[in-house]
């Protein structure tokens, strides 16, 4: 068994009863008669439980059985099917974004559990949520009579939901996609001809249906992302009667990934028998040739993007807590502080405490990042005032490559260190670090390259709204320090070290502008994802020292004694070493890029030969 | 076919005919009758043409065949078979290390082919290069006896060799494993009981024995690494009359790696039945219990921390150049700079000619620098002079850790940066990334973990000598400074930037030594790893910048129309990269240490629990 599940689930709890705001989020009219804070422990224990007898005994499963593809069916290993519909029906699956369901979880909530899931087996995951974005899209852009034909059996999860956007010759730049829609003679219905790819979840045998949202542009649109519109083109056609009748979409192949190998990644081909159907969703192109499906995509695109990082947070933190298991019980070596002492178990060897604190400090400075955006997701969806709406809709703006980069760029190297520290059983597929360190590469790609994520950082969150919601997110930050700043005893230095990656941050903006006004753009994109990285860790600096803040009176208080002490405590220690280890390379970043080296980009292509 | 070769060998051919004294080295008795500089185009263009042909054509068989064990036998892929047979009898195999071969390759040059052959097909090449080492030993240190029964059979390749360190209880405390010499009546020959593991071509069915280099303590030695004694343990008894008989060595298993899977990894039991004979290597311990076993282990070890930093750079180097083949043919998007131009190759975007430089300027640099340690290999093994030979032996120890530890650790982020310039296809097993992505991570742990580098390198190499040795490393850095500061037209900030990362580095050097003095012996061992990618870091681009001196000058000369041009003008670039972007992190390095964060050593274990 290669697989390990090894969550602790405390610092979920310690966010969502004792850092963030869920109170505020609990009085909304959707939650209020359902949940108090009360129920965090109980559901937070009980999907902790369906994680590690239900879900984690099937990741094997997904390495060894794999997902077949035979005669344009791509098959799923047997034991998923059961644990998909087992969720859904208990409750903790794609009902929990249907607008209209009663009792469902707050987004805060139902997100963080699905973090705790997603540890025990990352591969079944996506099956679990792609239906989330299509049910989103459907809810706030289609017809009424899409959304009646097609919500329901999303919700409860008899079908599937995919985003189906790149082609094989299309992938970081959509707007040059070739699918195309022709309109029929029903209004809002099209035929669709085209190629996908790298489609998650684009063909499995668990479900009755797969809803595609695909991206298409209708004959005569405009070019570029501009022209295309969003369509739901179901793998069965829909009846009226509710029955279904093939729509010619057809898998004609799945990836054989270097990980996550449980995980469908389908190819696509729509209508090339001229028979497949679907709905625009909203309206059709303008008089301009524009469409909305980019916009709309955009939305389910940011929830990837989240999601995307949540996967790599859990699969690079349970490396880590499997890490430190191994670790307690593998003997080796003597103390270079006290070798007397005789041979020690590893995880007491400085290089090896630095390998876990860089996984446990960065983990949880990802979780803060997420959680704080799910608490933003439900002040957007269901706070009453549509101003406070739109500010949370600011910060997720902002936030959301953070989110995506910066915990899949980190992934790969923290689980190389995890992979590292158990020596050579790290690299056997008996131990489960190999096996992580697979899985989490490709989220470093899908849903927008860390590069694209960059860009998008940089070309349009740094400028958006003329630039106030990035300014909004620095004066946190700003805030943070001169409210803390001479007022929190044996915190300085941290404070200190975040003070001066605020500035430095502010110096980096300077010179990419700089960049900008003296003709040298390439150099942004040359240090793009640099960029991206110091922004992230300016941010989670800040965010888990104001963690930190809470925790470090909760181990004051509870004393040395208490059973919770290790926790708080630990968190302190998150905190400082973030700050100390980690956040100067902001400022080592803020000097580098003042360099401004061309080299790279000013290099002849040829020379890439040798 | 995921593997592919795509390695370009005109860097090789000018570290051998243009920057390295290569001619001081022809010009040894040993090597004086036999080759000319002429021979090294002649050599590599062959050895290049049997890596493409020969070797590569393997590759699929290692990640399909994997390596079998049935009934206490290791089977490699029959494909294996042929290419070892083959390359021993060419003359490109263990023969070039005997010290009476005639018309052996020198050091130099046989070494920088092997770097060729490795990049076909890394899972093959310990079958080739073990045996290497085991000559050496025997050559070195055995008796005349031992030489004649088990030389000839080793250096043509009838018989392969290991180095059997590890045991299940220890890895990098090799002074704790617990095999067992018990003398027997033949002085020499003694009985041998215990396991090891991770024993790479442990076991295998290429040859017809096996000879291992097996450490265990005599019966009464002194306890660690000082009574530790070095056998040769062959699998199989040779008889006075070269028959073979059994020789109670049984392999029980082989490990199921993430990558290199067709090299065998064997766990190893011997003497279950009191059937196992080995013979000491050189004198029995002495009456303080000490052995010689480490001193002569570690010989062949500092070849085996090169062999694998080569594995390292040419499978590192592979990758770039199959993504950079990749690259010239995707096409993607528009460029920053200029959008209306259209979709471009990707190969022109600032992030993907980021990650390329990247890769081509630190696998330049691991080249340079293993390249400079097998000149001083042959001047080591083969100079007249005996001041020379302890000199180049100096250097060699010095260089060692870093050879072993920089491309390895650097290899994980490269090749994960050449995957993700592929998109989707970089996770696909269909392309070569992911395969070279799952073969590097071992070698950032075997042959001593890097961490074991580090400390190496900060324990034992800086103080060497009363620190000479390490001095004299310095000095060759401070004097190319002297020499071309003021000197070298338009390299200006490159050599302020040497001057920079000395002068740090001597700052991490006094920080260091700050620590050990203030009782702060663990922030020396948390800051290990880091302080090794520096020392590399500042002495690669010493490295590099010397060959810049030539390729500047050849570049100039040839003029843009020649078709070297782009080679030297790319080593130009090469070398300002590195300077520019990469060595910048010797001074953060500095200025980071001195922040002398204990928070991941102060840790109570407990705190990793959450």
């Amino acid at each position: 068994m290669s697989y390990k599940y090894a969550y602790n689930t405390r610092d979920v709890k310690f966010i969502l009863k004792e850092w963030l705001p869920l109170d505020e989020v609990l009085a909304y009219d959707r939650y209020k008669d359902y949940w108090s804070k009360d129920d965090v422990d109980t559901v937070v224990d009980q999907v902790r439980q369906i994680a590690e007898e239900v879900i984690a005994p099937t990741a094997e499963d997904g390495e060894t059985f794999g997902v077949r593809y035979e005669n344009g069916q791509a098959y799923i290993p047997p034991s998923f099917h059961k644990v998909y519909h087992f969720l859904q029906e208990q409750g903790w699956g794609t009902s929990n974004y249907g607008h209209q369901t009663e009792g469902a979880l707050p987004l805060m909530i139902i997100n963080m559990l699905v973090e705790i899931m997603s540890a025990a087996n990352p591969a079944f995951m996506p099956y679990l949520n792609t239906g989330q974005g299509v049910v989103d899209i459907i809810q706030d852009y289609a017809s009424k009579e899409v959304q009646e034909r097609f919500l329901p059996k999303l919700l409860d999860g008899t079908w599937g939901g995919t985003m189906s956007i790149t082609e094989p010759t299309t992938g970081s730049d959509a707007g040059d996609l070739l699918s195309k829609a022709i309109p029929t003679d029903v209004p809002g219905i099209y035929n669709i001809v085209g190629q996908k790819i790298f489609i998650t979840c684009g063909d499995r045998d668990d479900v009755e249906n797969i809803i595609h949202m695909y991206l298409a542009r209708v004959q005569g649109a405009a070019s570029g992302t501009k022209g295309l519109s969003l369509f739901v083109v179901p793998k069965y056609w829909v009846n009226d009667d509710g029955s279904l009748s093939p729509n010619d979409v057809q898998c004609i192949g799945v990836e054989h990934k270097m990980g996550l190998k449980g995980s469908s990644t389908a190819q696509l081909v729509v209508g090339e028998n001229k028979g497949c159907r679907g709905f625009i969703v909203g309206n059709i192109p303008d008089e301009t040739g524009a469409g909305q499906g980019m916009a709309q995509m955009f939305n389910m695109m940011n929830e990837a993007r989240l999601d995307t990082g949540r996967l790599s947070t859990a699969v690079t933190a349970n490396a880590y807590w499997n890490a430190k298991d191994y670790g307690k019980e593998r003997v080796q070596g003597r103390l270079l502080t006290n070798p007397k002492a005789g041979r020690v178990t590893i995880n007491q060897h400085e290089d090896v405490k630095r390998m876990y604190m860089m996984s446990k400090s960065t983990t949880e400075a990802c979780r803060a990042l997420l959680a704080k955006c799910y608490y933003y997701s439900d002040v957007k969806a269901y706070d009453p005032d549509p101003a406070r709406r739109k500010w949370a809709r600011s910060k997720l703006d902002v936030l959301t490559p953070l989110c995506k980069a910066y915990p899949s760029d980190e992934g790969w190297t923290l689980i190389g260190e995890s992979l590292q520290s158990y020596g050579g059983y790290g690299y056997c597929e008996d131990y489960p670090a190999a096996n992580s360190a697979r899985d989490v590469k490709i989220w470093s790609i899908w849903e927008g390259t860390n590069y694209i994520q960059s860009m998008d950082l940089i070309g349009r969150k740094w400028t958006q709204a003329k630039g106030e919601h990035f300014a909004s997110m620095l004066k946190e930050v700003e805030d943070f320090i001169a409210a803390q700043k001479g007022n929190w005893e044996g915190w300085e230095l941290e404070i200190e070290h975040l003070e001066k990656a605020l500035q430095a941050y502010r110096g980096i903006m300077m010179t990419a502008m700089g960049f900008m006004k003296s003709g040298n753009a390439g150099l942004i994109g040359l240090y793009a994802r640099r960029i991206l990285t110091a922004t992230a860790q300016l941010y989670c600096g800040y965010l888990l020292l104001d963690q930190a803040v809470i925790a470090s009176r909760c181990a004051q208080e509870l004393g040395e004694d208490h059973y919770d002490y290790m926790y708080y405590y630990g968190k302190t220690l998150s905190a400082r070493y973030y700050l100390r280890s980690i956040v100067p390379n902001v400022w080592y970043t803020a000097d580098l890029i003042k360099i401004a080296d061309r080299t790279a980009i000013d290099a002849p292509v040829e020379v890439f030969d040798f």
